[in-house]
């Protein structure tokens, strides 16, 4: 492939148009699912913009072939012959769901296509190659940054082959996630269990272990938070079967069934995901769960929510992660902290909804984000 | 006592005045030991400063007693006759090192005092009744909350009758404060090893179990940060002898020795380092130790240095609270959060002085300040 580096042969038109195609593709409310968020601007030969495109989502048309419907409905079958496509992701070469997009570039006699962000696809490349096969015009990188950042978790997932892992723990301040005689209701104060609700909403799978199911019976639903397409997954890893009175047992309310990987390898269980078009999981336990998951290396982010509580004793946060030495310390990076307080958007008795009267304790609670540290 | 409240009784020159001798008493690099800071503006009729004092610690005269003798230097014996004695803590009424001020200010013919802050002494009450009674106006509160904000821990200690107790722990995000083979060289990073300095700075004493003498044969010492006075008071609660080889049994370099308390009683040890003049311990473990005072509903204030390092196993940072079930759990208020990054002033290699090359981790820490919640 021929990437050009931004810079002189990128017209301020041209940079001007990217800046909206980024605008289109961060549209509001869009239902994704597995696919990036895209925006394509068609320009004529003055930098003027012919037509406008964006990616709606999973099984609808790409926003390069969006953008070429709308220029042919507004000035007929040659509306784009010599246009300059502004497209905020390299154009696909792939065959998926609809037809690929450098192809149809081509066909539609596109001389000229900028891009932002190289397509990250280990599997497929990207159409960059294929227009420059054409004798079409190619550019990228422009304004990448952007673009990458407007797609961060999907980008990431593309480039490791898998979904993207975020593991959340919540506990006293002292590492434990129950008292000693195992009650746990409530060490989170209702501001953080509302955030964990937003968290989930940011996933497309939320995973826990059978013994979670076993010990919790959770519903694993998003009740508190804006959610503008379906539910997460709801997935459980192990092999026990899942007892047929859990709340997991039976279809979510939009007819979904709990996706049950019975196996202990989470590489497998990642492996399914990505077959059923998952991107990002919530993995939210319990401590074995997720410790097989640390030492597989398959956490990509940690989301600690850190209860103002001491215990004393109970059942630890975090399973044995194989360490005996602290020249192997576990070692993460924060990347971000913030207080929960009582009166967050969406608090009191609704995020210990699920028919619970007691919406727990008050005290402002600390999220900490992590990011592991990679060996150096 | 008759302590008039703040408000038409008080002229703007008063407060001014009280605004100043505020300043006065906050004066730097005072080694107060265990009494307040103090100061003291003396007024003649038209509002006009004649004189004023402030304390300078330990055996040094009291503010007032500062400020009656400038005046005295300054225009003779009668200087003070008739004048308004403004100053931030009410007299005293007790003969201790120096006189009680209030027969001081009584006995120079002071007409009125305007102080800030009540007398918080449980034994010995204040000087204000003895000035009412002797005929002196006597107004109380004005900028209280200033001048106790002044002296809060002093405050607090002299309320509690006992010295104010933080206990410091530093934990790795999982509470464990080393790895399973008892090696905990380093969990926190230097940032947060310098800022534990300064936290030691800020108490005048440093109090460890016998565990922690045995394990890590810790110095105690204030070797990173500013100490205007001397190094806080060294003490080990336990009933073992220390170890004739430990750091602990030598004096410290100012002839001082470390002061051990043989008792397992908390109060005991308290009203020890009470009689021993100390207002502010740093509580610097084990976990042992620290239940201990927690459970004897003796810590004031906690400082958690979290580390983002998971370590899966390994001892834990707080020992057994006797907490059995979620309702009776340890529940605190979140009053500050820090984050302590590489690069704060003083650290690397500093921190893990005591002869030690290794600067450990930089990863950003977490600090974390907290107050238990009285029973409600
Ligand atoms: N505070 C929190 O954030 C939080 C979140 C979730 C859960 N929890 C608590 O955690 C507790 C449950 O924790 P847990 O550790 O017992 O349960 P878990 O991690 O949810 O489930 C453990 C089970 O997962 C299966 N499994 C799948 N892959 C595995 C692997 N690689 N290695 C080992 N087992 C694997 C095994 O079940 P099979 O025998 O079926 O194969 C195993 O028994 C509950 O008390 C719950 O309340 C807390
Ligand atoms: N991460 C941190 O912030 C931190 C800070 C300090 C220590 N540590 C670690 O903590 C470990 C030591 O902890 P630890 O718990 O064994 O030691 P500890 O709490 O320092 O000392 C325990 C000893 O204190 C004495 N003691 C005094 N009052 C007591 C009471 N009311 N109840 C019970 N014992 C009382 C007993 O000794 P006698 O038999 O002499 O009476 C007891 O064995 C070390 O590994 C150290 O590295 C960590």
């Amino acid at each position: 492939m021929t990437t050009a580096t931004a810079g002189p042969t990128v017209r301020p038109a041209e940079t001007d148009a990217m800046r909206r195609a980024l605008e289109l593709a961060a549209t509001d409310g869009l239902v994704l699912g597995p696919n990036p968020r895209v925006g394509c601007v068609l320009l004529d030969a003055d930098g003027a913009t012919i037509a406008e495109g964006f990616h709606r989502g999973a099984g609808t048309p790409h926003a390069e072939t969006v953008a070429l419907a709308n220029a042919r409905a507004a000035a007929g079958p040659d509306a784009a012959r010599g246009a300059t496509a502004v497209v905020t992701l390299e154009p696909c070469a792939h065959t998926g769901r609809t037809g690929p997009c450098a192809q149809a570039l081509v066909d539609a006699g596109v001389g000229r296509v900028v891009f932002a962000q190289p397509d990250p696809n280990l599997v497929a490349t990207g159409g960059g190659a294929l227009l420059h096969a054409a004798g079409v015009d190619v550019v990228g990188g422009v304004l990448g940054d952007e673009a990458r950042t407007l797609n961060a978790v999907w980008t990431r997932a593309m480039e490791l082959g898998r979904p993207v892992v975020t593991w959340k723990v919540a506990a006293s301040l002292d590492g434990r996630t129950a008292a000693a005689d195992g009650t746990s209701r409530w060490i989170t104060s209702a501001a953080a269990r509302a955030d964990v609700h937003r968290l989930r909403a940011s996933c497309d799978t939320v995973l826990v272990g059978t013994g979670t199911v076993a010990a919790d019976d959770p519903s694993l639903t998003v009740r508190d938070a804006d959610l503008t397409g379906p539910q997460p997954l709801r997935a459980v890893m192990g092999r026990r079967e899942l007892p047929p009175s859990s709340r997991l047992a039976v279809p979510a309310d939009d007819g979904t069934e709990t996706l049950h990987l019975r196996t202990h390898d989470p590489r497998e269980a990642l492996e399914a995901l990505w077959a059923a078009d998952r991107r990002h999981v919530l993995l939210e336990g319990g401590a074995t769960l997720a410790a097989a998951f640390w030492r597989a290396g398959l956490v990509d982010e940690m989301v600690a929510y850190v209860a103002p509580v001491l215990l004393g004793a109970g059942p630890a946060a975090v399973g044995d992660l194989g360490i005996t030495t602290i020249a192997g310390a576990a070692r993460l990076d924060v990347v971000d902290v913030a207080l929960l307080a009582a009166g967050t958007p969406g608090t009191p008795g609704t995020a210990g909804a699920d028919g619970r009267a007691d919406a727990g304790p008050t005290e402002t609670n600390v999220r900490l984000t992590l990011r592991p540290r990679k060996e150096s």
